[in-house]
This record gives C-alpha cells, structure tokens and sequence, in this order.
C-alpha cells in the first residue's frame, strides 16, 4: 500500500502522520520545536525522527526502509539552505524513505483549512503574516519580516507595545494603565516610593528585568493585553494589533483570485477572534463574503500537500477525511486544550 | 596651585581638563568610547589614561602622583558598579591623586550649557532622554530607556522607522519612500525584478542585512531621514521624532524650576534643530521663554562640575573663561567640525 509522511515542523511543536493515498491517517506523532532557526538542524532533525516513529508506532532503528510515495516537511524559511541528503539519511534510519520535499507552513497552514487551492491565509503567533494562495503555491506574501523590521500585530509587537506602555507610564510619559501591575506582578517586582537618579527605583528593575529577555521573547507578554478587559491603553494596542492584521490582509487581496480566508497562530486564535475579539468586526467588515476558518496549525494541511506531490487530487471527500482522521489520533496523543504551536 | 580634573566619558569619545579653580584651563586632550557599556571597564580605563596624558602634556607612567582637588568623570550610567579603586589606581600611575567622583553625563551636558544650577536638557544621540535640574542636580529624568523600550525621538529610534518603513514598501505594506532608493544605496543592495517566495527578492535581502546589524546600530540610518528632503514618510518619521522629544520635556517640567534649556546630542544637533528643523517650531511654539542653549558634548559641564565638588562657586565670569579656554584649546586639538560624541 502507498503512503505518505506529511511533517508539519513548527516553532514549538512538530506533528507528523502517515496516510494512504486516500486521505485515511493510521499514525500520528508529536515531537518538541522542528525550526532549525529555533531548535537547531539537530534538534529538528530529531523532532522529525521523534514524531515520524510515534507516527509509525515503533520505537527502534531499522536497515529496511520503506519507500513512500511523498515525504513532506512544512516549516519557516523553507529556503534556508537545508542539507537535504542529511534529512533523508535520518528517516531512512527509522524506516522512511521517498521523495522529500520541503513547503512552507504558512501554505500549510491554508491548506489545513480548505481543499480550495485558491484563497488566503493569515497567521500570527510570536510573528505575523498574510499570503495569497493560487493553484496551491503561495503567489505573494506579505509581512512576515520579523520583530525588527515588521510583524505588525503579531505576539512580539503586541508584547513590546505592552512593555512600552508600562515603561512610558512609569517613566511619567505615557498614560497610566491596568498593564503595569500586571506586568510587575509578572515579573515579581513591587512597585515603591523609592527614586533613584530622578527615577522610580521600580522602573530601572523593570527595565533591567526587560533587556534580560530576547528581545522576540516580549511576546510572552501579549496575553497582558487580552486579559486587561477594559483598560484603555490595552484596548488601544489591540486595536492597533488588529489593524496591522488587516492592512497585511488587504496588502494581499487581489480580485483575480476568490477563495476562503484561513486563520491560524496562537494570537489570532486566543486573543484576537471571538464574538468581542479585535479583529471580529474588522474581519466582519470586509466586502467579500469569503469563508472564514480558523485552524489550530498546519498538519492536516501538511497531509493535503504530501498527497498533492504524489499526484493524487485532493478533493472535498479525501479533505474531509484527513481532518477528520487528524482530529480522532490527535486526541488520544495531545491533552486536551493543548495550545497551538 | 590646586588644580581639577574632569573627564567627559561619551559612548563614541572621551574628553578630559585640567584646570585650576579659577576655570582656567591649561590642557586638554582627547580619547576613544569611555564609555564602560559600550567600551568595556578597560576601555573605559584606558580612555581615561590617554585623554587625561594629552591633557597633562605628557606620555611617561610616574611614580610621583600630584594631588588635584577634584577628579570628576562624567558619564551615562553612573550608578554602574564601578570599581573605583582601579580607576583610582590608573589615574595614580600617570600622576593624578585626589578623590574622585561620577557624575551624570547629562547633568555635564546641562552644565556645558549654563552656570544656573536650575534648568532643563534635552538630548538625543543613539538615544534620548531629558531632565529637570535643580541645583546643579537632576530631579526628574524621563526618557533614557533604551532602543528598545523607549528613546522615542532618538537615533536609534529615527533610523529604526527608516528601515521599516522601506521593508513596509517593499513588502506592500507602505507607501514608496525616497528612503527605498537610500537605504539600499547605502547597503549596497541593488532593486530588482526578481520574487522569491512571493516576495521581492530584494527585500529578503535587505531583511538579511538589517538582521546582521546589532539593533541599537540601527540609528546610523537616521541621517537618510535628515537628507531625504520633500519625502512625506520621512517628513512624518521627524515631526513623530520632534513630538516624541517634546513630550519628554513636557514630562519634566515644573513651573517651581524655572532656568535654560540645554540641548545637546548628535540627532538634535545635526538633524533636528536649524531653521526648518523638525523640532524648532514646536521648541518655539512653548509658552516659557526660557533660553535654549545647544551644546557640543559635556566637557565644559565636567569642569563646573570639578570646580563644584571643591567648593568653588562657579559664576558667570568662571563659567564663560572655562568655555573660551575649552573652545581654544580644542580647536588646537580636534579637527574643524568634529562630530559631537
């Protein structure tokens, strides 16, 4: 029988799962971070291993690989330049050989969301970004370009607007806001009288406390934001975050191409949606009345793209399937509620 | 005759006089970052030696250390843990004995500016920050908080709007900017037709650049923004600069301290100030008519500082002879129209 490997290699997770050439899943895995950027091309050459054999159902290494019809990796920066021989030497290790092919997981993301292979798509974790999808290959994308330089609205930037409101607020600049107890709290720092140098002592702590962190880490920080219901300075970041959504959005909207809108990343699925979410009545505001689905990350999309690669066409029957194949193996493996990487 | 020492130790360069208590200054010499965060404690001790030999006219080590009535070295950060006994121990081994005191950097700067103990500064190099002094101390700092916290208005800050507003155009996010064709000039990065993966190629690039540049680098980019004349997002990026600096000034002020205004760093000085200066109007546009006052660095303010700390009480007449012999000695010194540290 004809299978697929389909590795959905996030940030903070790595799924796998093995299909046959009709969409039905007999195996899925879970492995910690598969981002070379983040975990290293060691550590993510072992999330790979890790997931596929949880996904195979065997612990050991084997001589005898098995050849599969397509073996798919969606991950970040898929162009980073990945030394390919040394990924299927791995798999072969642990039984798995066949055509490997790298995609993005942003078009993994999509096309957990939609058999359609036109549509868009918009992510935002600890980065944000928003892709136009034609033919199922990713026609332009947009933002993206990290905390630095971009990601409006993604965890980072909503992270660093909260350190920066709290600074600002101490630092006697900006407006007083629910944030800095919470943040204080978070960091274990106590507000006081004392000044040092013309400054509250709290606030040199708090800024020493701040540049301990890598800068992306600030991230962390964006649940501040969605917990302080009501504060003014918090509303305002959120709303600026769900703007900056939206202009990637509409950066990549073209007429030419009509198709559902998919929606993934930890921000945009705990934070910003929901009936009162910053970003419902925008998203609600939009002309076209393109399907909207949320998406908890990019493995049934990863299943979609390894079947395409193998020559099958992945119609509405074959999708439905994988999802819900996905959804029944995922529960026996993850806790529930488990976030989303 | 009792003499002082005062050492002004900037980030990018390190000034030191001698002079005796009368403000006449009899040397004067230069060194490199004495800065100890950016230029590590050797370094800073290092500059130190050199500026303060230069000054006194001589490059032997003595056994024989003359006893001066005050040594003050001004800096940022001066509440850093520095270990005093080895600066004192440095200083001994070129001749100079005596005690010792640090000093605020931008209470130098404020005092380069003015003998009234009471006033305001504002400055802006890498970074920005302003104070309220009252006599001769600082009494409310704003500002100050660092590239990534705060600094709104500063170096860093400009030239972190510049490249993200080139990545935002580039990535179809922003409007064009005359900045595009001046940033990539400046990185030797050439525009093309080519798209990687939905995107300009040439963003990727970019991206790629910026990335390798330690973030707070980022404001050497800020001068784009001054020379790019007529272009709105630059126009915009200074007057946000301008309203960013004279919201930490509103911050400081009181209407129990009144005295001058000094202005100092390389962004105000180069960029911000002039006729059509960003931050001219609205400076001109404040109710108190208070005189403003821009200066090169905290040189002449370490002096008053020394003269302070050994008793002396520094009026108009000592004020304007330690300015003059500054100015004339430097002139022997440094280059015409070296820039401000």
């Amino acid at each position: 029988m004809q299978e697929i490997l389909a590795i959905d290699a996030g940030g903070t997770g790595t799924r796998a799962v093995i299909a046959d050439l009709d969409g039905h899943c007999r195996g899925f895995g879970t492995a910690g971070a598969g981002n070379p950027i983040s975990a290293g091309f060691d550590g993510a050459l072992d999330a790979y291993a890790t997931a596929t054999r949880m996904a195979l159902g065997t612990q050991r290494e084997t001589t005898d690989a098995q050849p599969y019809s397509s073996i798919l990796i969606a991950m970040a920066g898929k162009s980073a330049r990945l030394p390919m021989p040394r990924i299927a030497s791995r798999l072969e290790a642990i039984g798995v050989s066949g055509p490997i092919e790298l995609e993005s997981d942003l078009l993994a993301m999509f096309c957990s969301g939609t058999p359609s292979p036109n549509g868009y798509a918009l992510a935002a974790g600890t980065g944000a970004v928003a892709a136009r999808v034609s033919d199922h290959r990713l026609d332009i994308v947009c933002g993206g370009t990290g905390w630095l330089l971009g990601d409006g609205g993604s965890g980072y930037w909503i992270g660093h607007q909260v350190v920066r409101a709290v600074v600002a607020a101490l630092d006697g600049l900006g407006v007083q806001t629910a944030l800095t107890a919470k943040l204080l709290s978070e960091l274990d720092l106590t507000r006081g009288p004392e000044r040092v140098e013309g400054r509250p002592a709290v606030l040199l702590k708090l800024i020493e406390a701040l540049y301990e962190v890598r800068p992306v880490e600030l991230s962390r920080f964006a649940p501040l934001a969605f917990d302080a219901h009501d504060d003014h300075v918090a509303s305002a970041i959120l709303a600026a975050a769900a703007s900056e959504l939206v202009a990637m959005l509409d950066a990549v909207q073209s007429p030419r191409v009509a198709g559902p809108l998919v929606l993934g990343g930890s921000v945009l699925l705990n934070g910003m949606l929901g009936e009162a979410g910053p970003l419902t009545a925008l998203l609600n505001a939009r002309t076209d009345d393109a399907e909207v689905r949320p998406v908890r990350d990019g493995v049934v999309g990863a299943v979609v793209l390894a079947l395409l690669k193998a020559g099958v066409r992945v119609d509405k029957t074959i999708f439905e399937r994988i999802e819900a194949d996905v959804t029944r193996l995922r529960a026996r493996t993850e806790p529930e509620g488990a976030q989303p990487a």
